[in-house]
């Protein structure tokens, strides 16, 4: 089962709950068991899993900062978003969840996010199921 | 196949090899050829591929606080843990091995980890197989 | 299907393009739709997705030089690569990406790199596929 959805991003950085969305095409694909993998098909784009919460999310964005501040990088000479693929790689571009009793298998605060580093920008969500 | 089990940690911040565990269930699933995911379906946790050496451990530790220093989180006002979910999701909670002839693909300095970042805890791993 | 090759790098630290290589593997095996695994069973060495271009291939290694900068590692009384090993952990030893239609998907800018973080080394690269 091969699902795909897009989602409108509002900022350059900015995390987006999908949880919903995702869990809502694996209920629709009828698989009991198996793997779910969330992907973008892009690398200025990451999906991560974390917790909803308003603080947290300003913080990723204060995290994300620091990890590419002070850098002179060379890639921006050409396009000036090196720090979004650096970013985008780090925090990778797919997550994967147990699909269990046709449930989406995940902890309480580990909602499914869109990371946007290169917005705004119209991303794709591939969700992809296997069975087994 | 979907197992799971429990670790209990005493830190903090901890590294705990699981391989042995892990693999065991490969073995006991007596699936030939497939994937294998070990996951934790917590949010301040995660799954890490490493060397299990006594000062490596040290050093992933050092690298851990490095990563979130010098930040005012937002989160820490709601609850004191905005470090061991951003260390969580960066690391990743979960990590995909190849199963070839009832075997567990992985190489010799690769072992599993748990990595507590918000413990002492119970956690919970899952360890999911497909076939194919 | 399980499928390896060899990658012989020549720097300590490099980013190598195997997208070709990758790909040629999931088209020989003759899968129409499920999930490509692209793995290294290596704790030194990564698989990242990110853009083939010279001056982002630059950034990326001043990226690894930062985030293991001023840390006196203890794993280096044993073996001088504490740095390989935390950076192949943090950037992950794999990647996945869908299959659908016998063709591996990937957005544009979206190349399979081989990062080797303590070269010159041969280092063996493992390709799983599974069908769904």
């Amino acid at each position: 089962m091969f699902k795909e959805f897009n989602v409108s991003t509002e900022d350059r950085y900015q995390l987006i709950d999908i949880t919903e969305k995702a869990e809502e095409i694996v209920k629709e694909s009828g698989v009991k068991n198996g793997l779910v993998f969330i992907f973008v098909p892009h690398s200025t784009a990451s999906i991560i899993l974390t917790e909803n919460e308003e603080g947290l999310k300003k913080d990723w964005l204060e995290i994300f900062k620091k990890l590419t501040s002070g850098i002179d990088f060379q890639h921006n000479k050409i396009d000036d978003n090196a720090d979004s693929h650096i970013l985008s790689g780090l925090a990778g571009q797919g997550k994967i969840l147990p699909i269990k009793d046709s449930r989406t298998v995940r902890g309480t605060w580990q909602q499914i996010f869109l990371v946007e580093f290169d917005g705004p920008r119209t991303r794709k969500i591939i969700v992809k199921i296997v069975e087994g």
